[in-house]
C-alpha cells in the first residue's frame, strides 16, 4: 500500500475515531458535548444499537438531529450510522409522525409530549429492533436526539428504553445584558458574542454552536439585549441584525427576545412622550411590532425593567406597571409575541425596605395584566445574593403568571474565578414553600403554573456567556448554564444529579472523578455564602463592581446602595429586623412563612440576619454566641474552598492537563479572595461588635484601613 | 486484535498524522503556524532529512524549539523524529555552540548573526548528512526553527541548505493600544487579550500561543498598554501582571514595555509635579523604574505619548520633549532600558497645517536626545491614512535614532471586514527616498540605521491583536501582522513574496490558489485607496469612529479634526496646497524630494491633492480633468473589490469551507462598503463641484443627505 494510501486511511481512521489533538487541547469549546470513545465495556451495545439512521423527512431541525447523532455517535461508538430510509437491526427512527410514516404505524401516543417534548422508545419493526425518538414537532426530535446522546454519554443503557420528556415551563429563556457596544453588564466571559458591527451579514459557526449548546438543555428562547436597554436595538437596523440570528436559531426551536426601553417612542420615534394610555404611543408601538414581525415573524416578545434603578417606566406618567406593560401587550398580541415585565423595582423616592418594594408595587395588581402578559420575579426580594430567602411575590399573585429569574452569572458570588455551582441555590429557592394555598405551594409549582393553574410558565437565567473560548468565563462556570436549562425544563429537577451528568459529560465517567467532585460542587456555593455573607447577611459587596467585600461601605447617596443599611451593625448587635418591630417585611409571606421567619426560635439560621437584628451575644443552636459563630462561620468558608482545593488535586489523573490546570489556578485565586472576604469582614465587624476573635481563629493580617483602602477600577462586567 | 488496541493504535495514529477534524474547523487560531501534511511528492525527501532531533543542552527556549520542530514536523512528514544526542542520517543539530560540543566542533562562522540571527546549514558529520541550525543565542536557534519548518510549509528543499538570517532591527515592537478595561482603541478583533483581573494567577496557552506567533516571525518586544496610557499600569500590582506575562514570553525571546503616562508621578506618585527637571520627580521615576526591574529584570522600557492630543507631557512645564525623554531614559538606563518617545504631536494652539507639526516640534531637538532613547515616527505626517507620503522626520534627525511606527490595525482602513493587505503601504514608505545623504537615503535605510550609523534601531507596529478566535479579527488581517514581523526583521524586505508565503504557511501550497490569491492580496490596498481617499486626498473618515465617510464634516471644535481642512474643496477646485504658496510643508523634505512634490509637472498623480489645490478641471495625465478622474477612481476603487470578490470565489475549490464562508462573507460587506464610500464621496463633492458625473458612471443612489445622517454609535474600536 502506498503511503498516500495510508495516510488516507489514516485520515478516515482518525475521522471515526475522533480526533486526539482536539481532545489534547481541551479549551471547554465543547461545553457538555463533547463525545469521547464510550468505554470498551459499553461500546459494542452501544454499536449494536445505533447501526443505522432513519430520519424522518427532512427539514433545518431533522438536518441538526442527523449532524448532531452522528458527530455524537461517531465520536462515542467509533462508527458512523449509515442514513438509510428501511428498517434493520440497530436503526435509530427519528421523526415525527407526520415526518415518518414508520414511525406513524407505530401508534405511539404523544398527546402529553406538547410541542417541544420527545419520547425515546426501544420497538420491534419487523423483527427488529430498534430506538425510535419522536416528538409532535422536529423540535421535539432534536431534544430527543440530544437525549439519546447524553444517555451514552453518561454510560446508561440504550436498550428497553420508555422515556418520555416534555418541558413543565413554556418560556425557558437566557437574558443577555449585553451593550451594542459588547460591553456585558456583569458579565465576566469576555464581551458579547453578539457583534454587532458584522450583523446581519457575518454569523459565524459560533452563533450556531450557541444555539446547539442551548437547544441540548432544551432552553427555547433568548433575550439578546440588556434590560438596560437601550433603544436603538429596535431601530430596523438592529431589527435586521436580530432577524440574522432569529433566522440562525428557529431551526433549533429558540426565540428571539428583545429588551424594550420604555421611552423609545420619544428616543427613536420623535413623539414627546412615552405615556402608555396615549393614543400616538400605542400607535408607535404597534407599528414597531409590526414592523419586528415581518423580519422575525415567531419573534418572542419584549422583556421589559420599567421604574427600577433609573430606567424610564409608566410611572412616568402616573400610570401602573400594568398599564406599561399591557400597552406593549396589545402591541405584540396579534402576532403571539408576549412581555416580560420585570417586578425588579425599587423607587428613588421610596424609603421603606427595599426588600419590600417589589411586593408592594406588584400585588395589588394582581389580574390587572392582559393574558400575554408574565411578570419576571427574581429569586429574592433583594438582588442575587449568595442567599436569599424566596421572593415573597412566589405564590402572591394568583391571577398573574409569574416567571422566575435567575441569575446564571456570578455578579455577587465571585466572579468567574470562583467555583460556586448555583444548582443548589436554584434548587433551594425552587423547592421554598410559599403556603399560598396550604402546605406544598412551593416556589415549583408557582413558576411551572401547577398551584394556579397557568399556561404561561416561564424561567429565566440572566446568561453567563461571553466571548471567551469557554463561553462561561470558566469551566465550572458552564454548569450554571447547563442547570439552570435543566431546571427550567421541570422546576423539580434537583441539582446534584445535574452535577453528576454534567461532570459525566463535560469531564469524565470515571467514578473516582464523579463523586469526589460532585460533592466538590455540592458545597461550592454555601462555601461562598459562609466566606462572604453568612447567616443570612447580604449585600456587603463593595460598590459597583461588587467584586470583594464592602462591608463599611456607608457614604452613598441611597441608603439602600450601602451595605450599611442591610447590616445594620453596631454596638449592640447585627442584622436587618424585618419583624413587626421593624420592616415587617415578613408580613409579605404567606402566614405559616411570616410566623416562622419572624420568630427567632424557628427562623432558619441560614437566614438569622435577613430578618432580625440580635445581639452579639445571641445564643445559637451549636449554643456558640452570635459573634463567634459568625466568626467561625467565615472561618469555614475558607476552610470549605481549601478542601475545594485537595478534592481537585485528587482527580488530577482523571482529566486533562489544560483544564485541571485552570480550575486549578481559579481556586487558588479563590482561597485568596475567599481569606480576603473573611479578613477584611472579620476586621470590619469587629471593630463594630469590639468583641475577641474566638480561639484559634487567625486574625486578619491587615488592619481594617487595609481593606478599605483597595480599588478595584477595572475591575469586569460593570458594563461601561 | 481487541477493539480496545485498535482504538488505541488509531488514536497514535490520529496523532501522527494531524487530525482532521482539527483540520475541518479552520477557525484561524492557527495562523501561519498550521502544519498540514507535504505534498506525497515532498514527503520522503523530507521525512529523511528530518529523522532526528539532537537539541543543545536544554533551556526554556530550547525545549520551545523541541516542540515546535516536533509538532510541525508530525504534521507534515507524518513522523514524530526521534529525539536523540548522537548524530545519525537526517538529524537535526540545533542549539548554540556553547550548548551543543557536536555543533561547537563544526566551526561555523557566527560573527554577523548578533544575539538573535540564525544559520541553517546542511553538513556532513561522521559520514551522515545532517541540518544545523545554530545561533549565537538560545532564541536565534528558536528562529532558525521556526525558519526551518517554513521551507517545509513552503514546500522548498531543504537539502543543500546554507540560510544566514540575522535581524536588521533591533527592537521590533507590538504596540498594544489595549486599556486596563480591556476595550482596545482601535481594536476591530474583540476585546484585548490581556485579562488583567486574572493577571498574575492566571496565564491561559493563549498567552504562550501570543508569544510563538510573534517569535515565529521575530517579533521581539510588545508594549502591553494603551500610548494613552493609565498611570495605574504603573502601580505594583500591575506591574506584577506585567511580570507575569514577561515570564511567560522571556523564552521566546520578547520582552515587556509598557506606555508610561508623563503625569504618573502626580497621579500615583503623590507629588505635585510631574516637570521633568524636579529632582523629586526624577527620582520617583527612578524608583520606579527599579521597583519594575525587580520584577522585571529585562523589561524593555517605556513607550511615551506626549503633549498629543490632550496627553500630559513636558511641555505642560514648558520643558521639550528632549527633557521629557532623558529624564525617563535615565531612570531606566542603569538597568539596559529605552525610551520610545512618539513624534506623533500636534498642538492644542498650533494653527499651521497639521502635517508639519511633529516635524517642527522635533527637527530642532535633533541631537538633545539620551542614546538610550529613540523617537517613534508614524510613516506619515497626519495619521495612519490609506496613502501618505512619507514622513519628513525620516532622514532628517542624523544624530538622533528614529524607528517607524506603522499600524496593523485597520483603523483608517476598513476596520476587519475590509481586505486590505498592508505589505505595500509598508514597502512605499520604507523604499521611499529620502535624498537626506543623497540619492538611496531610503526610508528603510534610516530604520536600519545604515544611513547614520545609528545602532538602536526599531520598528512598531500598532498590533490588531484582539480576543477574537482568529485573532485579527478576519483571517486576512492576519497576514498584515506577518508582515510587519519580515519587514522588521529586514525593512528590504518585499510585501509580494511575503504575501505568498503567508498564503502558503495559512492557506495552501497549491499554485491555482496562491497565484491569483497574491494578486488580490497586492492590489487590495490601492483599492482601499480608490474608493476612499483617491488621488492624494486624506483624512475624509467620519467623527470618533473612522469608519465610512465624511468628507461634509466641518463642525468639529479644532480646525485639523474637520475632513473639511484636508481637502480644502470649493467651487474652484480641490486638494490641500502644501507648496510654498500654502502651508510649504514640501520645505522638510530634502530639497530633490521637495521640489519634486512642489512641482505639479512632477508630484504623483496618487498624492497630488495632499500636496497641491488644483481646479476641478485639472488635466490628468490620462487626458482627463481631475473631476473625471477622481470620480472614476472612486468607480475603479469598487470594481476593485468586485473583482476581488471574483477571485475569491474561483478559489474555493482550494480551501476549507470555514475561512472560504468568512471571507467571502466579509468581501460582501467590504464591496457593499465601497460603494458606500464613493457614492457618499460624490454626493457630496458633486455638491462642491457642481460638475456631471462622466459618463457611465451610476450616480449615487441616495441624495447626499441620506449619506450625511448615517450615524454609528456603536462602531467598534473607540475604546470606551
Amino acid at each position: 500500500m502506498g503511503y498516500a494510501r495510508w495516510l488516507i486511511l489514516l485520515v478516515i481512521a482518525a475521522i471515526f475515531v475522533g480526533a486526539p489533538r482536539m481532545a489534547a487541547a481541551e479549551d471547554g469549546y465543547e461545553l457538555w458535548l463533547r463525545y469521547p470513545p464510550a468505554e470498551a465495556s459499553l461500546a459494542g451495545g452501544y454499536r449494536n444499537a445505533a447501526r443505522g439512521l432513519v430520519p424522518g423527512e427532512n427539514s433545518p431541525t431533522i438536518q441538526i438531529a442527523t449532524t448532531e447523532l452522528t458527530r455524537g455517535l461517531t465520536g462515542m461508538i467509533g462508527q458512523a450510522p449509515a442514513p438509510s430510509d428501511t428498517v434493520a437491526d440497530g436503526a435509530i427512527l427519528y421523526g415525527t409522525p407526520a415526518s415518518s410514516p414508520l414511525i406513524a404505524g407505530l401508534g405511539i401516543d404523544l398527546a402529553d409530549m406538547g410541542s417541544e417534548g420527545y419520547a425515546i422508545l426501544s420497538r420491534r419493526i419487523d423483527g427488529h429492533d430498534v430506538t425510535v425518538i419522536t416528538a409532535n414537532s422536529d423540535v421535539g426530535v432534536l431534544h430527543g436526539a440530544f437525549e439519546f446522546l447524553r444517555l451514552m454519554q453518561t454510560a446508561q443503557p440504550v436498550r428497553d428504553l420508555d422515556i418520555r420528556s416534555a418541558p413543565k415551563v413554556r418560556l425557558r429563556v437566557l437574558n443577555h445584558w449585553d451593550n451594542l457596544n459588547r460591553t456585558v453588564e456583569r458579565g465576566y466571559a469576555g464581551q458579547s458574542i453578539w457583534d454587532w458591527q458584522t450583523l446581519p451579514d457575518f454569523t459565524p459557526v459560533l452563533y450556531s454552536d450557541y444555539a446547539r449548546a442551548n437547544a441540548s438543555v432544551g432552553i427555547n428562547g433568548t433575550v439578546l439585549n440588556n434590560v438596560n436597554a437601550n433603544a436603538q436595538s429596535l431601530t430596523a437596523p438592529y431589527i435586521a441584525k436580530a432577524a440574522a440570528l432569529a433566522d440562525l436559531f428557529r431551526p433549533y426551536g429558540i426565540r428571539v427576545y428583545l429588551s424594550a426601553r420604555f421611552s423609545s417612542p420619544i428616543e427613536i420615534g420623535g413623539l414627546d412622550t412615552a405615556d402608555p394610555l396615549n393614543p400616538q404611543v400605542q400607535a408607535w408601538w404597534k407599528a414597531k411590532a409590526d414592523e419586528i414581525y415581518r423580519a422575525i415573524p415567531d419573534f418572542g416578545g419584549f422583556l421589559v425593567k420599567a421604574n427600577s434603578e433609573g430606567q424610564p417606566g409608566p410611572q412616568d406618567y402616573h400610570r401602573t406597571h400594568a398599564e406599561g406593560a399591557n400597552m406593549l401587550a396589545d402591541a405584540v398580541a396579534p402576532h403571539g409575541g408576549v412581555v416580560m415585565w420585570r417586578a425588579f423595582v425599587y423607587s428613588h423616592e421610596q424609603p421603606d425596605d427595599r426588600a419590600k418594594q417589589a411586593f408592594d408595587e406588584f400585588a395589588p395588581l394582581d389580574g390587572q395584566f392582559r393574558d400575554n402578559v408574565i411578570v419576571q420575579v427574581k429569586n429574592g426580594a433583594i438582588d442575587f445574593q449568595p442567599r436569599e430567602p424566596f421572593h415573597p411575590l412566589f405564590g402572591a399573585m394568583p391571577q398573574t403568571p409569574l416567571m422566575m429569574e435567575f441569575q446564571i452569572t456570578k455578579e455577587y458570588l465571585g466572579f468567574n474565578t470562583h467555583l460556586a455551582y448555583l444548582g443548589p441555590l436554584y434548587e433551594e429557592t425552587l423547592q421554598s414553600d410559599t403556603y399560598q394555598r396550604g402546605r406544598g405551594s412551593t416556589v415549583a409549582r408557582v413558576v411551572n403554573g401547577a398551584l394556579f393553574g397557568d399556561t404561561l410558565t416561564g424561567m429565566a437565567g440572566v446568561a453567563n456567556i461571553g466571548s471567551d473560548r469557554n463561553w462561561s468565563g470558566s469551566h465550572f462556570d458552564q454548569a450554571n448554564w447547563y442547570v439552570f436549562g435543566r431546571m427550567a425544563w421541570n422546576p423539580e429537577t434537583r441539582a446534584r444529579p445535574v452535577a453528576e451528568e454534567w461532570l459525566q459529560r463535560t469531564f469524565s465517567n470515571d467514578p473516582a472523578f464523579v463523586g469526589p467532585v460532585t460533592e466538590m460542587m455540592m458545597g461550592s456555593r454555601e462555601a461562598v455564602v459562609d466566606y462572604m455573607t453568612p447567616l443570612g447577611l447580604h449585600h456587603l459587596m463593595d460598590t459597583g463592581h461588587h467584586y470583594g467585600p464592602g462591608p463599611w461601605v456607608d457614604d452613598l447617596a441611597r441608603p439602600e446602595w450601602n451595605p450599611t443599611y442591610y447590616h445594620q451593625a453596631d454596638a449592640g448587635g447585627i442584622g436587618f429586623d424585618r419583624t413587626a418591630t421593624g420592616s415587617n417585611a415578613v408580613a409579605q409571606y404567606a402566614a405559616p412563612v411570616a410566623a416562622r421567619f419572624a420568630d427567632l426560635a424557628t427562623v432558619p439560621e441560614q437566614d438569622l440576619l435577613w430578618f432580625h437584628h440580635v445581639p452579639w451575644d445571641y445564643r445559637m443552636k451549636s449554643g456558640r454566641d452570635l459573634w463567634d459563630e459568625l466568626v467561625l462561620t467565615y472561618d469555614r468558608g475558607v476552610a470549605s474552598v481549601a478542601a475545594m482545593r485537595q478534592t481537585w488535586a485528587s482527580v488530577e489523573p482523571q482529566i486533562d492537563a489544560q483544564r485541571f490546570a485552570e480550575v486549578s489556578t481559579f481556586l487558588a485565586i479563590q482561597e485568596r479572595e475567599a481569606k480576603w472576604w473573611r479578613d477584611a469582614s472579620l476586621a470590619y465587624f469587629q471593630s463594630i461588635s469590639n468583641r475577641p476573635l474566638p480561639e484559634g481563629v487567625t486574625p486578619p493580617p491587615e488592619p481594617l484601613e487595609y481593606y478599605k483602602g483597595l480599588t478595584f477600577p477595572y475591575a469586569p462586567g460593570n458594563g461601561a
